[in-house]
């Protein structure tokens, strides 16, 4: 034993290397992955922007990425390119170099992209020897998880498919140093709201039934979206995936002239929205989210939570409210 | 011969079908894609949407799909996915129903869609018989083609490659029903810059070399963009890709405060600057597109055109004149 400083500065999150064979080259590339901020969440949102382009729900209104039949399909092209965007979206994300023949260049390592929607990687014949980074996320059960595999004869399947690719052992696993073993993918709103109230979303696609093309709609859908889902956070990807157009806060504008009648508001995250959906309990909305809720008048002294808006008390309705006609909320700017 | 009325109304520009075998579905379907409005502009930017989302050049700096080697290259499953996005933009473009096992529903004649890069089209054995919607684009030759192709014996070639896909023969191009036959690809700017003046993309692209990090780097370029390429509309596209970040107004509003000194201004769509790149005789910006221009104080009697700002005369720069400083345009609204 020496006193020389380490050959590799671990900055953040040391993990236990202590049992396995030694693979400088390997720690490096670990370290580096651990020295970087908030780790886990720019995974997480490498992966929901990778998997929202490739369902380009504004344009198919497709939200679930398991669907192999009928018209809401995922084809396997689209399937394999996910694989692709996964690459481009991480190289973008730590401003990886290019390697060559791998993806990337990580501390002088070559290290290769490997997605998979599955439980196994495939992995081509140029990877022997080198890194992966091995990539898995799956949108029904929001999680992921992001690892580093040396690429050696034990870690493989003996079967080769088409393409001289084999998949990745059992055993790959115990070898497999993870960097985000329990990552919590970001939320996809329309699949967890299909999970929990199938009829909700049923109820939301089906608001336009009876019109035609796709402007008056996508307008009625958006409008049905906030009718059901009061008092969560609804995103951008949601509305446009609704609305199948790409302005999502013109239709969301406009839905709030359309709910005002049933007692329902829609907040955003211009003042002063926010302090409104603090006032009433409600997630607070950032921008590109809102929240809607129905609302009915209260007294002064009424002792539930509630809010002043043009002078008015209001609070959350609940049942044997009187119905009221939604306020007009006076934004700074127009835009939603 | 009766007087009955045509089976298919032909709304605009009737095609010449005399001389063809009868072929009524096709006839409905060519006759649905004719009776479109602005045809052939949407198909120009349904290849051009497509190209440019696959390239992704706000995270990879790509403009040029025909790169196979090396950093920019454009993978085997991209090229593969882009038709599978000319599928998708194409049927949200004309909202197009959803066939079986065919792509599209139109005039209920069930319709593959077909793109190609090259020069024929792979056909899958399903689409025997059916009508394939066949396209084109080449973003070097700015050029399209869209066609109507009915899958007969004679119009594929014999070879069947490892998919028991058959490319279409030489004998299909006398087949195919042309809807947009010498469509013209809207430009890909950087790609145009690129074939006319190398050295300025190679400028553009230096301008952040030394610097680490996509955040000054990406400024800087974008700073080169508008002093490189001055008198010319440059889009969106080409800022978020010279930039590599998606925020194309705050680049260019930064770039504006960088180019001042250089006597370059950067007209956006705001007003008053559709109105200076006029008196200029500039092209006209119009929302998501810039135009910059070095300028030069002129005498009240200066023949050149001109333009007043702040109360001063300003002129296109030209060789000889004095350097200046470019002058602040105050707009109604802060963004670009």
């Amino acid at each position: 034993m020496t006193d020389e400083p380490p050959l590799f500065e671990m900055t953040t999150n040391p993990s236990p290397l202590a049992g396995r064979s030694p693979d400088p080259g390997l720690d490096a590339v670990e370290s580096w992955f651990r020295s970087q901020e908030n780790l886990a969440a720019r995974f997480g949102q490498v992966f929901r922007k990778s998997i929202d382009e490739v369902l380009d729900g504004q344009r198919t209104a497709r939200f679930d990425l398991y669907i192999k039949e009928g018209e809401g399909r995922v084809e396997k092209t689209e399937k394999t390119y996910l694989g692709t965007k996964v690459e481009i979206v991480t190289r973008a994300e730590f401003d990886l170099g290019h390697g060559s023949p791998m993806d990337y260049v990580i501390c002088g390592q070559h290290v290769d992209a490997k997605f998979t929607m599955g439980k196994s990687w495939t992995i081509p014949k140029e990877a022997d020897g080198h890194i992966c980074l091995v990539m898995r996320a799956d949108d029904r059960t929001e999680t992921f998880q992001v690892g580093l595999l040396r690429i050696t004869p034990d870690v493989l399947n003996n079967g080769l498919n088409g393409d001289q690719k084999r998949g990745t052992s059992a055993a790959s696993r115990s070898g497999t140093r993870w960097i985000v073993e329990h990552g919590e993918l970001p939320e996809n709103f329309l699949l967890r709201l299909r999970d929990r109230s199938p009829e909700k979303v049923e109820a939301i696609f089906r608001a336009s039934d009876g019109y035609r093309g796709r402007g008056n709609g996508g307008q009625l859908r958006v409008n049905e979206l906030f009718r059901q889902v009061t008092g969560r956070l609804v995103d951008r990807t949601t509305v446009v995936t609704v609305a199948t157009q790409h302005d999502s806060p013109k239709r969301v504008r406009d839905a709030r002239k359309h709910l005002r009648k049933s007692g329902i508001v829609i907040l955003g995250y211009r003042r002063p929205d926010p302090d409104i959906a603090a006032d009433l309990g409600l997630p607070i909305p950032d921008q590109g989210t809102w929240v809607s809720a129905r609302l009915s008048v209260v007294d002064d002294d009424s002792p539930r939570k509630a809010t002043l808006i043009n002078g008015i008390r209001y609070a959350l309705w609940s049942a044997g409210d009187e119905p009221v006609v939604a306020p007009t909320i006076k934004h700074a700017k127009s835009e939603a």
